[in-house]
């Protein structure tokens, strides 16, 4: 049966975003491989999942290891380290789905984002790791906060977009298994906006002293 | 008492954005001067609007005589059109409150929106208006199929955006008094994602087979 288990890759997985999806999609079956820059910090960030929640089926390792056992690559990675971790990971994801939940935030109140010069970071990842690999953009309007409260059940929309449907179907599958309504909202070019949703969403936060403001979507 | 009733004005006020306000905020009792560059198309709008509802309060204008009687200026007007219309009116609108609902939509499957070198239409427009008038950016997310169809209850979220705090107090009261929820997004520059929402929108519309998907917020 183990071989059935999709095997979900969160690259740079030792902040809050990758954290809180590593602890959602264990909870939801799917076996974690967790990696970061520094596998000693992986492995730590991996234990402490692993010792709250002895049923997440979740492993530690370096981002090259855990891009390689992935069926499914999750980027949860900053804006500025992009350039450097795709450089090491673009032959290795080949032909496989990789989700990008990244923004290009300017930091401020609210933040706003950078200007891509490939219109959005999802479209300039896809550049970095060419044609036969699917980036998917998802998961940017999910409260870090809130994706690691366990006690909390997830509710509320994601928006998903990407150039392939097949690879879509993927990433709308496990944000169903999170808790999540997945909404197709078109080609990987409209990920700027959801990109921007993402500065928004912490800059309303930030006005309204609230830690999980999300979204969704009515009369769909 | 007709002193206290605020004087809305709807400038290109004949597309269905700028009818279907009118419809929403003539039935809430404001007094609605609707306006467009030919008279004669602004006489027939606001005529169709008071035979089908009577109570509605509704003059027909060009759009410099209803931007002068107007306390509050809402702009539906074409984003080609911003130049020569506001250029006819910026001395009019000073020290109004002017609300920009425009969006720089370019038209496709799914439509996206122009790099605006102010960084969003409602920033262009402040400019072409100067300091002494503030604008505020609201409105993006409605639609105005759901505006025009008054057998359909409104409801959900309007963002509302602006550096002037008094200004986005009078226009959230409006979007109060329609029964939408205005939620405070923050300055005026974080009007590009609430125009870039608009665009995405429409292509979920598209993709769903929609007419009137709209977004609400959680967690606040």
């Amino acid at each position: 049966m183990e071989g059935d288990i999709m095997r979900v890759s969160i690259i740079g997985g030792t902040g809050n975003q990758g954290k809180g999806l590593a602890l959602r999609l264990g909870k939801a079956g799917y076996q974690i491989l967790l990696g970061s820059r520094s596998m000693e910090k992986a492995i730590h960030a991996a234990n402490e999942i692993k010792e709250k929640n002895p049923d997440i089926n979740i492993e530690g390792l370096d981002n090259f290891q855990a891009a390689d056992k992935g069926d499914v690559i999750i980027l949860t990675i900053p804006f500025r380290s992009i350039d450097e971790i795709m450089e090491g990971l673009h032959r290795i994801v080949r032909g496989k789905v990789v989700v990008d939940t990244s923004v290009a935030l300017i930091p401020g109140k609210p933040p706003t984002t950078e200007r891509i010069p490939e219109g959005s970071v999802a479209q300039k990842i896809q550049e970095l790791v060419g044609g036969e690999t699917q980036v998917v953009s998802a998961f940017h309007t999910i409260s870090a906060y809130l994706l690691q409260d366990l006690d909390k059940e997830l509710s509320g929309d994601t928006l998903v977009a990407g150039d392939s449907p097949e690879a879509k179907e993927i990433v709308m599958a496990l944000a169903e298994k999170i808790g999540l309504r997945p909404l197709d909202a078109g080609p990987l070019r409209v990920s700027s906006t959801l990109e921007d949703l993402t500065s928004l969403l912490i800059g309303m936060n930030i006005r309204f002293k609230k830690k999980s403001i999300g979204i969704s979507f009515s009369n769909i």
